[in-house]
């Protein structure tokens, strides 16, 4: 890029979101000098969004920049940590200011929700592409992890799950009603990271993992990471009605692996379940028991009718593909 | 990318780097977990390399695999920081193991050799595109900073500049010899970053910045962040054969405006030069004086035949495009 679109970006992201006491230097020098507080670690994470793998030419730019930044301020929901600071790549063909105050506006209102600063990154001339790191604290000894499974521990995941997956089906296939397509669209577009959930669950929960691969390779972490199996009632997930249909026609596919959902997936022993329930109540945060955890390998699906099995439900590796 | 060419990935990064015993977790959980030492600030930079934009189609991968993660050491060397953790964000259009291999080849002996350790990142599908972020450790009084220059600083510049333009330039145009094309582009894929440099400067530089965009666009950084101006010597200039050869013929663009050489340029207080200078030799660090910073704003180029201008040498906005 010529050093006047360079300027016109940096303007763009300059003011971009609020100051926090423990930026240092913020964005224009070599680096960003940062002050983490004292005995707790840092928790980071970065993820990628690229033109047409994981959004569509032309997807709106408000959305993406809140889907973005909400992507990985949800892998730090899942590990209990405390957002702070965020530095943003961004590679875009052209210095489309249109598109850059859309992205800018839909980033800042999520940051300035969770009060993260945008302390650096670079823009690059290119292919659509969006990497973002973001940076959090937790104590060592409250982390949550995807290890943290013990046999027994009873599963739980938050919100809904499969409304993104089967926003992106009907995108593409049978359109939904205004309304369904405008619910499922919401879920897709803009998933909001659940960190007071995170945060709740520091020293309740077993393991943890935030749901953007689907529920059955999400949990498959987890088992894996735990060394564990784990048993999953069908008939308890939380689904919205048109979800739900797909379940009820044998289409479980939007709910178990349709990813892309950011919803939070966790383990709580017996003890805690209690404590956990009255906490997610107190704090709006709705949580469903969907299973439990055990010492057997694999994943048994328990089925509506009964019936459990370790097979994966017809379609599903086609679907994965 | 399918299950197993993600996990194929993984497999090539996961032992690419040495082991740190601040990393509380590193890679495969939601996020990795980091212990930052006590009382330091964090010095964080991020840096993307788009394939077309930044390096040719079919450049050797070792060469990206060191030249990605050396222009991100190299903004750490320029605050005086430490290195520690590194992430990184894969795109790239199939999973071809033997660009993988180059690739972590290039990029974990860069990494052991400064003792870094690779600690997440994500991999996706796209158009091939490198992004790192690098964080060290450096003590918040003893950073280095663009701003940090004083009226009467002497200027000064490690190794040699314009290597790697001029390199750029003969692959497009006129060929060198074959030792010199080796030589030169020596320079363009594998700059050292001045972490050694960076840190015996601490507390004794004024301003500094690493050469990435070209020496007048980054002494002008520095002249705008400290609110000076500056005298340039061309006559004094570090260049290799080739690029004075340049410069005799008035092609300055090289030495001026070449980017990409990842030396440092730093300014230091009359009463620190002997002290720096004396460290330098005894670390076997390059460094030259090329002028100073002055009260009045603005770059003055003063020629080899005594005459100065603050006049940009004829080609070089046609170049800088």
């Amino acid at each position: 890029m010529s050093l006047s679109e360079f300027d016109l970006i940096r303007q763009y992201f300059s003011a971009a979101t609020a100051a926090r006491d423990d930026v240092i230097l913020g964005i224009g020098d070599d680096c960003a000098l940062l002050q983490p507080p004292g005995g707790v670690c840092l928790a980071v994470s970065m993820d990628t969004l690229v033109e047409g793998r994981h959004f569509r030419p032309g997807a709106d730019p408000v959305a993406l920049g809140h889907k973005a930044l909400a992507v990985n301020l949800s892998d730090l929901a899942a590990m209990g940590a405390e957002p702070a600071w965020v530095t943003l790549a961004l590679t875009m063909p052209t210095a489309d200011t249109d598109w850059l105050r859309g992205f800018v506006e839909g980033f800042s209102a999520l940051a300035a929700q969770h009060g993260v600063q945008l302390v650096g990154g670079d823009t690059t001339r290119g292919p659509l592409s969006i990497t973002i790191q973001v940076q959090g604290f937790v104590e060592e000894d409250s982390a949550l992890t995807r290890s943290g499974g013990r046999p027994g521990d009873r599963l739980f995941v938050s919100g809904q799950i499969g409304d993104a997956a089967l926003a992106l089906a009907r995108a593409t296939n049978s359109p939904s009603s205004a309304e369904e397509a405008g619910y499922l669209q919401q879920h897709l577009d803009r998933p909001m990271p659940r960190l007071a959930l995170g945060r709740l669950l520091r020293r309740r929960a077993g393991a943890a993992i935030d749901l953007s691969d689907g529920l059955l390779a999400d949990l498959g972490h987890v088992c894996s990471a735990s060394g564990l199996g784990a048993r999953v009632e069908l008939g308890r997930l939380p689904v919205s009605q048109a979800v739900a249909a797909e379940c009820a026609a044998g289409r479980w596919q939007y709910a178990l692996a349709g990813g892309d959902d950011y919803e939070l997936l966790f383990s709580v022993p017996e003890a805690k379940v209690a404590d956990v329930l009255r906490l997610c109540s107190g704090a709006d945060q709705p949580v469903q028991e969907i299973g439990c955890l055990v010492d057997e390998p694999g994943i048994v699906l328990v089925y509506p009718d009964g019936h459990a099995s370790k097979e994966i439900p017809l379609g599903f590796d086609h679907f994965r593909d």
